[in-house]
């Protein structure tokens, strides 16, 4: 079964342990993206995973696809040309100090990419799920309309469409998010999101202050916040991930999924963080596998949440795990134990 | 006071920090092996400690040798020859990602040793004190028969005879482990087990059911199996270690003694873990050292926990503390406070 | 505004994570120094910071001067000449294994200085604040008549004064510490302290049992020898951070100000350590930039409390936080958040 | 136009720079073999390749896979299963001290492979060109005639055959090589070699005695030997390298062709060596890719020698240059110099 | 004696030691530019170098002026502002592999500076010599305006100007360079080049054929280059550096000045390269340097090309030697022998 | 046969690769030390070499017992006490720019050492030859002194006494050092030196100028040299290294021994230098162990030329070479080829 994912993937300059920004001459020199994040956890638990982009040709381009191949991502419907790669400044909080992330993404290849660069058809060919999330249409006006084209031919051909809300306020307005969405929500089977997106984007006040921040939970406000979100455009499912963050250092994960009817929460995890960006995206790709797998809404969300509590664990953006791996944590082994 | 140990010391090949095998093209390569660990951590009290193995010829077997000798091993009884150095390739696990422990041991210098390899009435001469593990006998009939002419000799000449039951799975089933473990504890003092090793190895049921794996410990339980232990061989000490697995990343750490009479438990520690392989090891370790220098069971149990308590604070397989950084623990400061 | 430090700057070296003194053949080679940590955190609050010491010619002292001159701190007064630069080896501890700190400063330029090497009052030349540590005076009857001097000269010259009394038991007695101690904070207008340095400078005993150690804190002891401490001076404030070593991965971490009249406790945090060296420095960095810049004692404690709480989430001796990342924590946000 | 190569790909274990075996605890882990070398390079110039081989379950094999698949070679026809991957330690020599290579490869998972891992009719879909080299047969008897069946099976559906002599004296003996191999060659086209494999392994003697460590090269002395090699066995071409190894840091590398009429010689160069495994494996692919691109033999050869004079300025087995590189030294540009 | 210098600092991405780009998942980060190279060596000889250009807000920026800071250049009159930092990527070439320079440095701060960024009249207070690159004016025409009002001022208030010709065909055409250079030059003293900028620039064709890539200089072509270039402007001086490549890893580099009457030769080097960027900027620092100290021109070119020589032995763009280092080079010992 | 060497071996600070000192953050840190080099080299040939010093107690000083303990250096003689161990900041040149090496050696336990440290009857026991430096007597009279007597007893019971005349114009003058040699040397067999060390210390003027930094050689002069060298104290050998050096990267080395009748000359190797340091201490330790074994005078300085031949390929100080490795070279094949 193929999923086809598209959106950026950037070049991400990091520097080496709990280190600052320069504190010494040494940067890990890696690649990530939302939705690349997601092609790639897709293909370690064994789906075929399509991935589409444009990446400038030459070598730093070419770092970005042999990234994506050494999973077995195909690669082959990536679109070649313009004159940068995007690049993102990534550093590594610890306890109360907070990751700080800065974007070098202007006219990047992708950003500056256009309708010719693209052939739906022949992408979607063989394909039964599309995903993208809210990362890509606030990329720019052009890329927004890619995507639009994108996601309504992928509805017409039949296949189920998802997306993560994933709400940047450094990309665009709340306004832009709101009414480009809205329109693409039309055509989206499955939403996934956390309660701040969904009143980032669409204004859902979950009623109930939920202090994010200061570390409470308001299940209540969340059932509220999906249950709008799920009305507002008929989705078949609405999902959550509901992060506690203690601080830098130790997290609290836990996700829902509403059905229209039920909500199904999986287990909480308190996790002691390695490297949390990348969270959300491992996220989608558990629910997705399941989902495409045959499994139940309360399945799906349960091995969701132990995939991505396991990304917590692995260094870089790419969450290297297996279904067995994500199975045997699902079903409650967290104990870290070694087997010889 | 010399001590012997008799095992497999092997090549350890490990992603740096908590890479996953293979996210970079970088590995730590060391030496380890449970009775080398014990060895070396001996060596590190002062103890004159001599280790006993067969490795091959060439600058790789040098490596292991080299390694001993570092840290003061007397290893001028290593028997040389053979192909090859077993390996084991070691991925470090953090919260709810277990490390993973993959075997490449087959064929190996120790595995096709034979009798002629070793002298052991040369080998334990000035020796007081004999020590092997449950890992040697399942490297092969032809070991075993080895490590059974060992043992007998050891008794023979006086030492005191101690093991760590360390049943390994993935080496030998529980039948072959009880058959060869049941004749071996007939000449062995002191058996360092933890409550899972009794059960495997000799189907010792402590009754209520302990469940490890969800972080919950059953003190009556272990009393009870450390007992039926003790009275199946005579052994003068029956000595446990119960380590709750929190997660990965942290772990609760206690020891217990059994005399024949009274059960001795040490402080409990709760553990930060940087690196958790060797621990039971350092246990053994500390215990030897503290019998032999003629401590109490009492004391003991408490030297030989703080000892391993340090042991998941230092990287790699070798416990590299002194008796005085032991004994500043075991006395109680574990506040990790800096004297300048 | 400019402030004057004036210590000692050591050539730090120290082992990679976790590793014990020459586990691999690498160190970190840095710099650091209690009045250098805080002239350094200064220069990262936009503060014009001046250091002062002496350093020997060539490439050693100047990588010393180099690493002050990369934060943008004055280094134009610092003397050259002597034999060596102070070592030290720093050994990171971790869980219950403490942090190891050996000294190799003994000949170090600045011990063998003398008064003709400093010109105060050219160093002083737009200078609003004057700071020391214990340490400085500890360095040798030289360098003891030389800080006097400067605190004699600075208090005439209207300058603030302070001085963290950071008793150095490897350094000096007790009673020699208390000599020089007494003398100078004459002349010193805020200290900085903890409850233990005031018992070990001035015998300042807090009556109830301070179990440090065992991690248990007495604010009423606190509040007794703060309130000592500032009578015996008159000092305008005495600053005392608080600190409980759970173990060497966790502490709890709070601060203090009696300005003679009231107790102003900063919001106590649970700290997953980094590195806590500096932790200190940090603390009177902060309280200095707070007050040089018109903060109330309330205010300034609040501060210096999140820039120490930061430190110990960096890797180093140095403060590498800005104005806005402490304002950030201190008014509440410490979930360590990722902003994008 | 698809190549398919087959042969072993092995994880190699290398101390990082000029290091000694275990001069320190880290050694570079990645992955290379003959022909898979060959398979790398012929996909860096953008030609379908298709590698062959039986890899282990497991993330170390998968290791293997993920190597490959990151430059595009198409790994769909490795067979896995197994117990282990081959493993080769290899330290870099400099100036008068030779690359040390220790091979720990047998039972690995190609080794005990059996002819039915191996759908020659499916993996030859769509191929033009089969390339081996003298290590596979050289692997076991049963390796043997699994290739055999394979050059068969590629003779009869028309594919070219090329094969590199590679003896290697550590995996079997001259007799075994000269039996295997002329049997082999009997349905290969090309056939790529030096002086000393063709008189290792089928006697051939080039008469005027070659001092290949003392440096001089005799040129007629070559011509003899590929001649009668060509002759042995109707080779289309038969190609040699000619490498004068000054030392460990400089060596001269040139190659010839013989289409059995004419000698055709590239230019010679004068190399400082990086890394020079994997340079012979370089010369076959740039000598496929020519080929199988319609160039001439004298073309051919120049592009070839270009291609592995450019692999030793490169770290690692595989030679990562594109055709434009190539095309550019080849063309005579040497000079290093940067554009910029 | 101070000297201010304007242009462009990226910062650098480079893989370690001679890997291709994303052979590994490290990149050294660091910082450089023509004249921002100019700017530290003039500060490792001691002079008062004041750098001057554009930078962003917030950590990358200052990561940029840090790294100058470090060296002790003056960094007060950097204009701080705009999106991004200009980018390079490097990758070091060895034997016949070139060297590789990837720009990504469009929409930089001070490529998109203007007039107001810079207020001349208070840069050059207290200077004596301005120094500017052919990349300045390349990097857009309201750079060039800027540049033009900078000479024209340096001009009249009788700053002594210099500039490295330095042609960028990635940035701009001969006819720009052309046009813009010539504008320059009026104002300017002092012209350093090569042979290939003369005619690139100024399309100076030295008659005789200078086979640079074959790595034959032809000295008669140079002299009349470089007086044609001289005559051109009146300039005091031309400064011509002579480089041969003779591959990437080794180069012959020599230098020659004409006062407009007489052409003084440097000593010729046979370099073993370690890093050869940089080396025309370290050049330029060493004649000015000289020049600025009252040395006569052959003195001057003989320290300049000492000191360039010496920076191809460091490791990245600026120079890090002494005054007394390069006297010792210039004066005859290139033994590299060590003093103990 | 056990051979015994007494020094000084030092704490090694080493930026990485080719960086100039703090031009990174990280240092080698190792142990080196001319007469430790020596001991180590021995052990490496499988002589039973044991090492005398004085060492402080505590990790730093245990770091160096252990890095000789690693190679089998016997060190139950060591000597441990004081404050300090000696440390040399070390810097590796390269091209024209030439290595740097800073002392900080200054009270170091064993230049604070006294005749008690040592009791030289014990340390003799079984030993066959003595080796020291001229380094140890220039660390103070007292050392002087400890030396003497060890000379003395020595060759009272009959010992080879060996000695390397090392001049370091650092540690003392040429008086002070021809005082101390004269008297050491008159219980020296056999001397080991170069023409410059001949000259510093005796005043031996080789009449025909030798540049050595120019790179040209004097045989004549050399033999000259060693003549009066020889008379000079009626030694058995004196043996001679020969270096050019070309520059940092290059060295041309070649040996000479002197019996008292015949000059006998090794081959002349051209070296790319990877580490020169303990070039001339694997030449003594390559003589003595010839020597030791019977060998001739010729054999033996064609042995020590090739084991320091074969140091310049190795990182350290210490020459890592088998005696199987050293006769291959001495046997011709400098080739570098690698078997496989």
């Amino acid at each position: 079964m193929r999923v086809v994912t598209f959106g950026e993937i950037m070049l991400k300059l990091q520097p080496e342990g709990y280190l600052r920004f320069f504190q010494n001459d040494k940067m890990l020199a890696t690649f990530g993206g939302a939705e690349a994040n997601v092609a790639v956890s897709l293909a370690n638990f064994g789906v075929d995973s399509r991935y589409v982009t444009k990446l400038p040709e030459g070598p730093i381009g070419q770092g970005a696809v042999n990234s994506l191949r050494y999973f077995g991502v195909d690669v082959s419907k990536i679109a070649r040309g313009g004159d940068r790669i995007g690049i993102y400044f990534a550093e590594k909080g610890a306890s109360q100090r907070g990751s700080v992330c800065i974007y070098d993404r202007d006219n990047s290849a992708i950003k500056k990419s256009s309708k010719e660069d693209f052939d739906w058809n022949d992408i979607f060919d063989g394909a039964d799920w599309f995903h993208y999330t809210g990362i890509t249409p606030a990329l720019g006006r052009n890329v927004y309309e890619i995507l639009l084209e994108a996601v309504k031919l992928a509805k017409k051909k039949g296949l189920t469409v998802s997306c993560d809300l994933n709400y940047r306020s450094k990309l665009w307005s709340r306004e832009s998010a709101r009414e480009a969405m809205t329109e693409l929500c039309k055509y989206t089977d499955i939403i996934c999101a956390n309660e701040e997106d969904a009143k980032d984007v669409f204004g859902i006040n979950a009623g109930a202050a939920t202090d994010v921040k200061g570390g409470k939970l308001d299940l209540a406000g969340y059932e509220k916040s999906a249950s709008e979100l799920q009305k507002m455009f008929g989705a078949k499912y609405v999902a959550y991930t509901l992060r506690t963050s203690i601080n830098a250092s130790e997290n609290e994960w836990q996700g829902m999924i509403f059905d229209g009817k039920d909500f199904f929460y999986s287990k909480k995890y308190l996790i002691h963080i390695v490297d949390r960006v990348g969270g959300g995206d491992s996220f989608s790709a558990g629910l997705i596998y399941s989902l495409l797998n045959g499994k139940s809404a309360r399945e799906a969300v349960s091995f969701a949440v132990a995939a991505s509590c396991l990304k917590h664990s692995i260094e870089g953006d790419f969450n290297m795990v297996s279904v067995a791996e994500v199975e045997k944590l699902a079903k409650g082994d967290g104990s870290g134990r070694v087997v010889r």
